[in-house]
């Protein structure tokens, strides 16, 4: 009885050409965030049920993988790297302040699959923690500036926004603070849906009678008064320079005190960039930008791929002063962003800015005659030895089956030792790229010169 | 309300100090791998239940993570990479063959934790599917042998044996097949118990009227009688030289066709070895070795830290013939190792092999004085333009505060630009790492020389 193999949905394998460009790219981000200083962290898959849910308000958002573990405890996948870090953080009071944390990992998220939305993904984080000045903002902006550049993205945007800002007009304008983070979610559509569509989500009503707190979240009915929803779209079109957008939001909201506290975020975190040579056109404050997540306070960041915006915000984060406060009863000031790995993968590639090898293998040492085995393995030791991404043929084709084997790899070259070689204490060795359209080139070389003339020959490619 | 950070039984972070130490460990292996010609391979961490149980022989050693996915589905978390290997290889036919692929990645089982086994853990695999022939054996193990020098251990001995021996040996002697895994894993329990030990473990009987059978896999009694025993603990008790062993095992066989192909396999196996260079010290062919697993077919593999016999083998595998064909139909043969990560960094820990860096950060930008961050933020972008891991202060530490921080995370060199400096146009740089236990070496040099005084301060400490 045979298993049939398959992967549950929202899953998928990475063959190794995908990983191969998905190494090279995690290598890219990662050389950035160690170039601003920050370390290493990993924490488990797996986190106690409370950890989960409760650090994340009960919006219905976030579908967790639920389940028990050995010893009966209620436990979950993480959704997502700033819960654990938190809790870590709360864990380890000793860690040096500010800690500069990245992570790299899988989560786990129920949603429904979609094309590009996965049911495990991973992410990729940068945090700064226990640091409340606008500087730590200003790393992180500047970090994911210098990412994008650093993977070869000339066309984003990094749009900024302030938590503080949004909070007061919901305050001044009178609305429910349940339905908050239902405004923000609407906004944030902004970026992919037309004004007069969100602005219709901002002001319908539910039916009569339906309570719309009871309401699940993907449904609920917000129901501004026109006047209201009038208000919201005139501030999140407040629009120009960073410096236009910082007058204007000055005379939007006159000298409350949050707002004015939120303006003089965005101000220093403006002129922070332009300390940092940050090119003005990759970055812009965008009104619209609220994220989802209930957690944030203060600055928020999305980045859009100027030529690609259907993909969304590719790299998003923001200010969560209160976070940590959840585990350790004392709020710890944190800011960070995260990059959805597997999305921007998607992206990149659709760019053309993915290339994709099969193998890093450079040569390929092939089995001409199997009683030889010996000889083989010794000429395949001696090439690892120097240095080259060697493999020796282990399966039973026959010569030409072992060169197509090497070509599918992206194996450069092949090492042939047939009986007339041997016999001259010699191999023959073959362009395998240039055997594909036209006569391999094969040279006879001594076995002594072996080593020194495959690295000529790998030389030259990279020239 | 503060919800109580803490991680479940049996799991744990890693801090940086141990991620960095680990991502060292990680590189060094996977060099080792992609010089042998492997590549990387990514699965999902949950699989379909089937695809976890079904491939294993239900001897309860297994302890899976369940639970049902979003569409109600029955679930589970890998337990190791070789299942997930399996489906893979069948679900992808187009795969060209020999496929070599290795694997780095968590696994999870429910075992109850002790020191240094824990529910989540890293492996690191190197399979081969698709060659019969011993040559890829011969690979595998030769893999392991410079994986193990990679990581700088030089006292280890890889220890090798062949299932078909095993096999034979327990129809030759008519066990029941039933206590085949049973008779194998107290077999492997040679290595750090006592053979007397053993030999009772083998021989024991249960109480009169309970059918062993019935009985879970890690409190059943075996029951051999003991001439029987006598005769598995004489075919373990072989010992001597590769060649001397495989002498004594043709003699105790005789003819027997199954143990004639095991005893040719593991001369294959030691000859190939002595072709690629791999010294005679580092491998031996030990009869004890069975592997607890059910789906070995031919040659086992085993790797003892001598210097650490208590933990076991740390580098282990062998040949799996029948594996993916329960997924196919059709049996495919592979043959691989997988390194136990956590296991071996604890290891390699206690050996002194382990190098720990907090950080990989090379110069820190300090804050004297907030009001002038932009011309930090400035130094600090011309640092990292210039290639080094330069962190710039984000706290509110006072100077002190910032050395020491820096000096936290073992940070050579320190920038500071205080008023003096700033109406000199200088910086000072102080090497952070003498200011410890001495007057910190500080020196004023030209805001335009820094980054070539600090470029050769730093070739100064690689030197």
């Amino acid at each position: 009885m045979t298993i049939e193999p398959r992967t549950l949905r929202g899953l998928r394998d990475y063959l190794p050409v995908q990983m191969i460009a998905r190494q090279e790219m995690i290598a890219a981000i990662r050389e950035v965030y160690e170039r601003y200083g920050f370390v290493p962290l990993d924490t488990p898959a797996i986190e106690a049920r409370e950890i989960l849910t409760g650090s994340q308000e009960d919006t219905g958002e976030l579908k967790i993988f639920r389940f028990e573990d050995p010893d009966g405890r209620p436990a979950g996948l993480r959704f997502d790297l700033t819960v654990p870090l938190a809790r870590v953080v709360a864990m380890n009071p000793e860690l040096p302040m500010p800690f500069k944390r990245y992570h790299v990992a899988q989560v786990w998220r129920g949603d429904e699959p979609a094309p590009g939305r996965f049911r495990e993904f991973m992410q990729f984080d940068i945090d700064i923690v226990g640091a409340s000045s606008m500087t730590a903002d200003t790393e992180i902006v500047a970090v994911m500036h210098d990412t994008m550049e650093a993977l070869g993205i000339t066309r984003f945007l990094i749009r900024l926004n302030n938590r503080k800002l949004l909070n007061t007009l919901v305050s001044l304008l009178g609305i429910d603070p349940f339905f908050t983070a239902d405004v923000f979610r609407t906004l944030d559509k902004l970026e992919k849906t037309d004004p007069e569509q969100v602005r219709a989500k901002l002001t319908q009503a539910g039916p009569p009678g339906v309570d719309q707190k009871e309401v699940p979240a993907d449904v609920r009915c917000i129901g501004l008064p026109e006047a209201v929803a009038d208000r919201v779209m005139q501030f999140v079109s407040i629009r120009g320079s960073s410096d236009e957008v910082l007058v204007q939001l000055k005379s939007f909201f006159g000298g409350y005190v949050e707002a004015t506290a939120g303006i003089r975020e965005l101000e220093e975190i403006v002129s922070g960039l332009r300390a940092q040579g940050i090119p003005e056109e990759h970055f812009t404050i965008d009104l619209s930008v609220a994220r989802g997540l209930g957690y944030y306070t203060g600055p928020v960041f999305e980045t859009t791929l100027l030529d690609l915006p259907s993909y969304g915000s590719v790299f998003s984060g923001g200010r969560f002063d209160g976070l940590i406060g959840r585990f350790t009863g004392t709020d710890i000031p944190a800011t960070g962003s995260s990059i959805g790995v597997d999305r921007l993968f998607a992206a990149l590639d659709q760019l053309g800015l993915i290339k994709s090898l099969p193998s890093r293998t450079q040569v390929l040492v092939t089995v001409f005659d199997p009683k030889q085995i010996a000889i083989y393995q010794a000429i395949a030791r001696e090439l690892r030895q120097a240095g080259f991404n060697t493999d020796l043929y282990t399966g039973d084709g026959r010569i030409k089956g072992q060169f197509r084997y090497g070509d599918f790899q992206g194996i450069q070259i092949a090492v042939i030792a047939g009986p007339d070689e041997l016999a001259s204490d010699a191999v023959s060795v073959k362009d395998l790229r240039q055997a594909i359209n036209q006569e391999g080139k094969q040279q006879l070389v001594p076995r002594a010169q072996l080593v020194s003339h495959i690295r000529s020959l790998l030389t030259r490619v990279v020239e």
